[in-house]
């Protein structure tokens, strides 16, 4: 059975991890035939969103590793703890989260930088030659963890695309149902909710780029 | 279209919603070719759980609706507007925010009482004859809604079963990958994570129930 770590963001499209994409990336990897096993930082939230409102809840605060516990019924791991050696790919779903916690380019853009934890724990599948799957709004740290000239998507966003080919990435336009596959650093990109207008729209690109990355283990 | 109402309790297994039978419900609806709309009741949870550590949060507070919406992308309403005019069928998934926040289950067992909003929310879909679909911990709630002598299971769990007989119900057990129909009163029920050892299972479960449910609108 082939071994999958899944790093989560938190709980929640606006200030962590996108629930749809990270319980369909689950399901899509335990019936293609995949074990798998959540890890996140443990680290504060940038912030705390009402997803009723869409406001910033003043005086909140909670904890990245807590929070995305929820998404995997209490079954995750410190991120600092994964290794490449352990599993034999990698997926990180999307969600703001994976921009506000995981790395911070929701604030600082191009100029981003990765929580250490993750950087090095994306770092290890990326130096062992493991295959990796970054979704929606995540393959924005892709340049930071690949190098320049790594092909990635994040869908159509020219502002999002502009800043990822400021880092370094060669960006592709792809639909919301397909996925971009740079071969040679094996590194999967989907767009998923960057375009996805519904749930829908949203597993078939993930189940897809699933397929893709146990067919690259 | 067939248009189905989802009463969601929180995000997270252990004081809300199950978010993978809440998401896998969604998907499977929308594949199935129906629209949704999901509510909860606004509401403070029963507590928090950091669902790392399975303890209550202490002094931590949290809204049922707020939380809610995070599995919905902010896209939910108040339970108090559900109304069985409006739509097709209802479904509920479990978590234990179904016997905490949508009734008090957890803590009454059969002298439990449902919400008032949540429970004429139901009874408006009972009343009306339109089918109704209740997951995992949620058929706990039937026999106060449809009845003495309703067909319901939450799989063979031999306490929860012996509470909801004590409420009247006519409780079955039944496999994770099946489901229960009281055809006269229309209303199925599923054991999902009641039963389930992992994602696959609970999904098989909850897919052939929304099919059921469809299929009776």
């Amino acid at each position: 059975m082939k071994k999958v770590a899944v790093i989560l963001s938190g709980c929640g499209v606006f200030d962590g991890a996108e629930i749809h994409e990270a319980v369909i990336s689950l399901l899509a990897l335990a019936r293609q035939g995949a074990s798998t096993q959540c890890f996140a930082p443990d680290v504060p939230q940038l912030h705390v969103i009402n997803h009723l409102t869409g406001d910033v809840s003043e005086g909140e605060s909670r904890n990245v590793l807590v929070e995305a516990a929820r998404i995997c019924r209490g079954q995750i791991r410190d991120v600092a703890e994964l290794d490449a050696a352990d599993f034999d790919a990698l997926l990180l779903p999307g969600g703001f989260g994976a921009a506000k916690n995981l790395c911070d380019f929701a604030i600082k853009g191009a100029q981003c930088q990765i929580q250490p934890d993750v950087l090095k724990a994306c770092q290890s599948f990326a130096r062992a030659g493991k295959p990796a799957a970054y979704i929606c709004i995540a393959p924005a740290m892709i340049p930071l963890i690949y190098g320049a000239g790594t092909l990635a998507t994040i869908g159509r966003d020219e502002g999002t695309a502009s800043a990822m080919e400021a880092m370094g990435a060669s960006h592709l336009a792809c639909p919301v149902n397909e996925f971009v596959v740079d071969e040679e650093r094996r590194v999967i990109s989907t767009p998923a909710y960057m375009l996805a207008n519904n749930i829908i729209e949203a597993a078939d690109g993930i189940e897809k780029a699933v397929k893709q990355l146990l067919a690259m283990c």
